[in-house]
């Protein structure tokens, strides 16, 4: 990890340096979490890597947090720690290193306030977003980083496959939702990041996450769930499940439909071809069976530190795919006021094809 | 709770007017959450709130989200929904009635993306923080806001009256953490913000949160837990136990010191009285009985839509505090290397003085 931790550094000054950047600001977030492999909290007091293109890169947090800093091993990096106390100005302690720099960077997910306060205390340096400079480093994932979302694809897989403890007629989808976020934990996640259980008409609106309306049976279940592992990687996984009875003969019909699509973009997508086209296979399947308009979003979004990272395969991304690549693919069809259907693995590339990471049935499953 | 979101627009358009502002931007968080209602995710695609001072509230948000943002019923109080499709550009849509703007704040929490792109979207408004116009709002709770805090005040201290469940030697903190995980959720969270159990040692990291360390008998324990309810209030509290055995008997006489401190502080604390001097009275206790440096942290702070908000309770905060504030009460002292103790009670300030919302017992518990 020390060594993968370095690497990160080396190779982020050297982006920085190409991009005319003389400094990275980076506060609590999978940035921060990438280049140091220290998970520290998005609380209020300031903590935020200083990483100079020429320089020690410093650790600016609170003094309360240090001990944490150490145990995560931060300081065998090479990174010098600074604590601060309750009564010291912390951005003034991160722009010491910065006197002289002409263009600093901030992370893309920093705190406006924060970047308001950076921009007060270094008020020469023209600021800019670090996203194009860590974008790339973080888009390639290393074999360790494909093995850690691998531990998180198969944790997730071990909760889908128990949906039958908890998934019946009669029980809101908020007393299932909760049964679920409590088997994220007990399979191995550290946190639980969403839990979306859609049933019947709540399938179609695909980010509702739970409500008070009872399971009817035969009622077209949309599962979409994830949580994040104790390495910080995430896992993520829809599965569309039928609670009790039978679904009613067109929902099949319409699944089938989905299936085809998602099982196409799995076999499609690889080294070479671009984002874009890959969201293009599954829209064609679907235009072609009439649901066009029901397929309301992109096919997928990246995966790693975060649930949603680049590459997005979205119409419109060129992106071309290298091996290394992690992300979803995860079509869906929604009919307003009925029901919806989604199917999601995470996938990523290989020297020549696509390795899934999500290896539970994808046929419709019918709970009794 | 219509009214109270109508008040709470009419209120934030007002303090902005004030301010010399011609709108606020605010994205996915507490504070989207306090002036809409709507628990939008912090995810990638653009959620924001344009609230001019003159004219209609628009949510922008992504076209996937609209049927959300209707069953939180947010177009109820008068706010305008744009959904935006996977391809069009957010920003711009967002910046529509913003055309005349002269000065707009985004929220303190906001993106550094969005920010950049907001500069970019709407070149020639001076751009500022909506902090100094949202937070005088959102540290004066309402009754339906202590009632909400008190639920989450019950729920956590139901998981802490389980503690006997789980907090045994032989095992270590993080099978104990992950047990109150799920009891957090168990009790009626709707999401675990923070697990600390703190062991011997590392009771003396205020933040730790657990480690693979086996509990010994006779070792201090610090519980630090807390989860957001269904309501989006937040609970947060803080006991010390003694894991079997008996405590070793300078760790009680530290204990009892602590306990002094922090109840001294509940019973001074109401309307009138500065922030900072109700932190001065408990560091006026440890200091005099030699601990004084060993007190690292503030005594608290603010507590409701967030974990962590207004008011701070911190030297140098000469804040007044009035009737409807919210906040921790958290006194702890740490000696590296052996052990740590802390006591955390979440409080409002009544008419005259003060209520607290944790409700268990403030002694050293020793679990057999």
């Amino acid at each position: 990890m020390s060594t993968d931790i370095t690497r990160r550094l080396d190779a982020a000054r050297t982006a920085a340096a190409e991009a005319g950047i003389d400094a990275l600001l980076v506060t609590p977030g999978a940035d921060l979490r990438y280049l140091t492999g220290f998970a520290a909290m998005p609380l209020e007091r300031l903590t935020c890597l200083v990483l100079p293109v020429e320089g020690e890169p410093v650790l600016v947090l609170p003094r309360l947090e240090l001990a944490m800093a150490l145990e995560a091993g931060v300081d065998g990096h090479g990174i010098v720690l600074h604590g601060w106390d309750e009564t010291e100005d912390p951005f003034a302690a991160a722009a010491v290193p910065l006197a002289d720099a002409r263009r600093v960077a901030v992370d893309d997910h920093m705190w406006a306030e924060r970047v308001f306060a950076f921009r007060s205390a270094v008020p020469d340096a023209e600021q800019v977003l670090a996203g194009p400079v860590l974008r790339g480093l973080r888009l390639r994932k290393t074999a360790a980083e494909v093995d850690a979302l691998r531990d998180a694809g198969a944790a997730i897989d071990r909760v889908h496959r128990r949906m039958g403890e908890w998934l019946r007629p009669g029980r809101t989808e908020r007393e299932v939702g909760r049964d679920i976020a409590e088997a994220i934990l007990a399979e191995g996640h550290e946190s639980v990041d969403f839990v979306i259980v859609g049933s019947g008409p709540n399938g179609a609106s695909p980010h509702a996450e739970v409500s008070d309306r009872v399971i009817e049976a035969g009622d077209p279940v949309v599962v979409d769930i994830g949580g994040t592992m104790p390495s910080g990687y995430c896992s993520d996984s829809t599965r569309t499940y039928v609670a009790g009875g039978s679904a009613p003969a067109e929902f099949v019909a319409f699944y089938e439909v989905l299936q085809r699509a998602q099982e196409a973009q799995c076999d499609y997508a690889r080294p070479g071809v671009t984002a874009a086209s890959v969201d293009a296979v599954g829209r064609g399947i679907i235009d072609a069976a009439g649901f066009g308009k029901e397929f309301l979003h992109r096919t997928g979004h990246g995966i790693g530190l975060e649930t949603h990272e680049e590459p997005y395969i979205v119409s419109g991304n060129d992106l071309v795919l290298e091996s290394g690549m992690a992300f979803s693919l995860e079509p869906g069809i929604y009919l307003e006021g009925r029901y919806g259907a989604r199917i999601e693995d995470i996938a990523v590339t290989t020297e020549d094809g696509l390795e899934r990471l999500n290896l539970t049935p994808r046929d419709l499953v019918v709970i009794d």
